[in-house]
């Protein structure tokens, strides 16, 4: 059985039937800033709503908000990573960035502990987002407990929260969600109000358009923040926006999950263990026998070493091209595909390692 | 039928029955502080929760919270008087009030108008409520959809009903209210953190006892308040303690509403009006003819105008009990009633107008 909501993904997932379940748009064409990520021209972000309005803006450099969330549980992996990287590009392009920390999500939905679960997003989440270059003085920063220190910023966003809740019936969360509890419900209210308060006068003031690059199971988030948005009339709020990425399969397949250290290479974990999480865990596309991997070759589309470096590890088209037609022809082992692969992640995690020094001096006045 | 919900009250209400169904306690005692309101002597404030903690305070001198809230819908009439009265004893008596305009519940459940909703809790409410003797300065009064300008204060305030969602099931929202709704329930849980946040380090600091006064119909809101207090580990809650006062009777019976301009007298009616209104309007306990009544006597018990009196605007108990006796006897007629009523309510008006008048003043500050 396939699920994909946002609190639970599992089985093998047909992106194809999902932009058809969920009513979402193939892309055709995005601006050519954004071909610089490998995300984008990889078809790895695969399908969006209402991009139209995002293009144009950065076509045009107008003013646009890009909002996202992060849920404070367990180690930033690879998958998390992706998100990351199109927040430093949308920067890049002019875009103010708004990131939550999801905590009273999580609070409801996970772990009822909010100073772990705001130490975990410090150190963990927002040390590694720096790290991969987000830029802190253009991004508005926050908890879901915490919105800000000016009263008139909580209050319009807590407000716009429950305001929501006249606009959606019981029925539509459950055909929405699936199955839906009181922690839930407000989550999902409170999410609404992350999305679009961008747009309200204490914040960016004049309505700007709002992107949310989120992966595949967040849709369900964005479908119940455009009904909303569209109901509540004391606000002419711009469509929001969105892109969906695919999920970067977890080491022994399904996604790549923090809830599963088997699954996942976390951006604090050593080369050392990383490397051997690779050797031991990575599914590989590979045959049996070398004589059969041989003749018969590898195939790449599950191999999961291969997917770590076509999800960005390597960079450039047409070595990841190469890559893929010897382990198609037999001609690159598994091994030695592991090793590549090895030897990219090693390379970045002493990298960013060094980065991760630099951005925790930053995030320090975050910490309480 | 009988129904009493927050939302709705109809039917004839039998407190015994009330008391037995919600689990409420009879008063056997309060405090000699208490025996200056005719609400309390009088029994009209009939049930309690925990007051012994309340009366404990007030005996010793100890710091406490009142809270209650307004649902600014229409006229503020005799019925809201009664808390009210309640608040200006309380603070005389050292408390801090806290006192909330139910903005995003009205929202939420009635008028989806913030602004309207914001302007009828001032010029109507919040005016009634000074010129009664609510002391501002020794009470925090605020608006759900703007708890606070201090960023710090709001966070708290929402957080904490955000964080009761995880600890209150669909069923347990069912067996309290009923009918629930997205809406309903984001207030209930709004309701909770007004009637808990005093006790929140942000606001009174230290754990202090909050009484919250209210109508018997409000309780649903304390039973919940009441166990999500209970459930989160985070904050030691001291347990809610209320009171609960009888219905005044509209007009025509049942209970003064707002919705039904002919079941109330507001306290910015015309003494004229008000006058009419009596006449024409209030259930009267005498007997059909002259003849009758001088032989049967009335019943004080059902009588509209004698309920009023007996309400607060006769303060007088030994005057009280002789206009009871002489309708019982037969020896007041019905027009002498209504008269004695009228008279006291348009002295109360007219004098209570011209409070009115100076309060205005002091609400400019929060009209926007």
């Amino acid at each position: 059985m396939v699920t994909v909501t946002p609190w639970e993904v599992k089985g093998n997932i047909d992106y194809e039937k999902l932009i058809k379940e969920f009513g979402l748009q193939e892309f055709k064409e995005f601006p050519k800033e954004c071909n610089t990520l490998p995300l984008f021209r990889r078809g790895i972000i695969f399908a969006h709503r209402d991009f139209g309005r995002i293009s144009e803006a950065i076509e045009n450099k107008k003013k646009f908000v890009v909002m996202t969330g992060l849920m404070p549980s367990g180690k930033f992996h690879f998958g998390h990573k992706m998100v990351a990287e199109q927040l430093v590009l949308y920067q890049s392009l002019g875009a103010k960035i708004y990131l939550t920390v999801a905590d009273l999500e999580a609070y409801n939905s996970r772990i009822p502990d909010m100073k772990a679960l705001q130490q975990t997003a410090i150190e963990e989440y927002l040390t590694n987002y720096l790290a991969l270059g987000l830029d802190l003085k253009k991004c508005d920063f926050y908890f879901q407990s915490k919105r800000s220190k000016d009263g008139k910023k909580s209050n319009a966003y807590y407000s716009l929260a429950n305001m929501f809740a006249r606009h959606i019936t019981f029925n539509e969360f459950k055909a929405i969600y699936g199955e839906i509890t009181p922690g839930k419900m407000t989550s999902a209210l409170l999410q609404a109000a992350d999305m679009l308060h961008p747009q309200l006068p204490e914040f960016e003031g004049k309505a700007q358009p709002v992107l949310v690059p989120v992966g595949a199971d967040q849709d369900p988030h964005l479908r119940l923040g455009r009904d909303a948005s569209q109901r509540i009339k004391e606000y002419n709020f711009v469509q929001l926006s969105s892109t969906y990425h695919k999920f970067l399969p977890g080491l022994g397949g399904g996604k790549m999950s923090s809830s599963d250290p088997t699954s996942y290479i976390a951006l604090s974990d050593s080369p050392e263990d990383a490397a051997h999480k690779i050797k031991k865990y990575a599914f590989s596309g590979g045959q049996a026998t070398l004589e059969e991997h041989r003749k018969k070759g590898g195939n790449p589309d599950v191999d999961v070493s291969f997917q770590i470096l076509r999800y960005g590890l390597e960079p450039d088209d047409k070595k990841l091209q190469k890559i893929s037609d010897e382990y198609k022809s037999g001609k690159l082992l598994t091994g030695e595909l592991k090793a590549i692969t090895i030897e990219k992640i090693t390379y970045f995690l002493k990298e960013h390692q060094k980065r991760r020094e630099k951005a925790k001096k930053q995030v320090d006045k975050f910490l309480f």
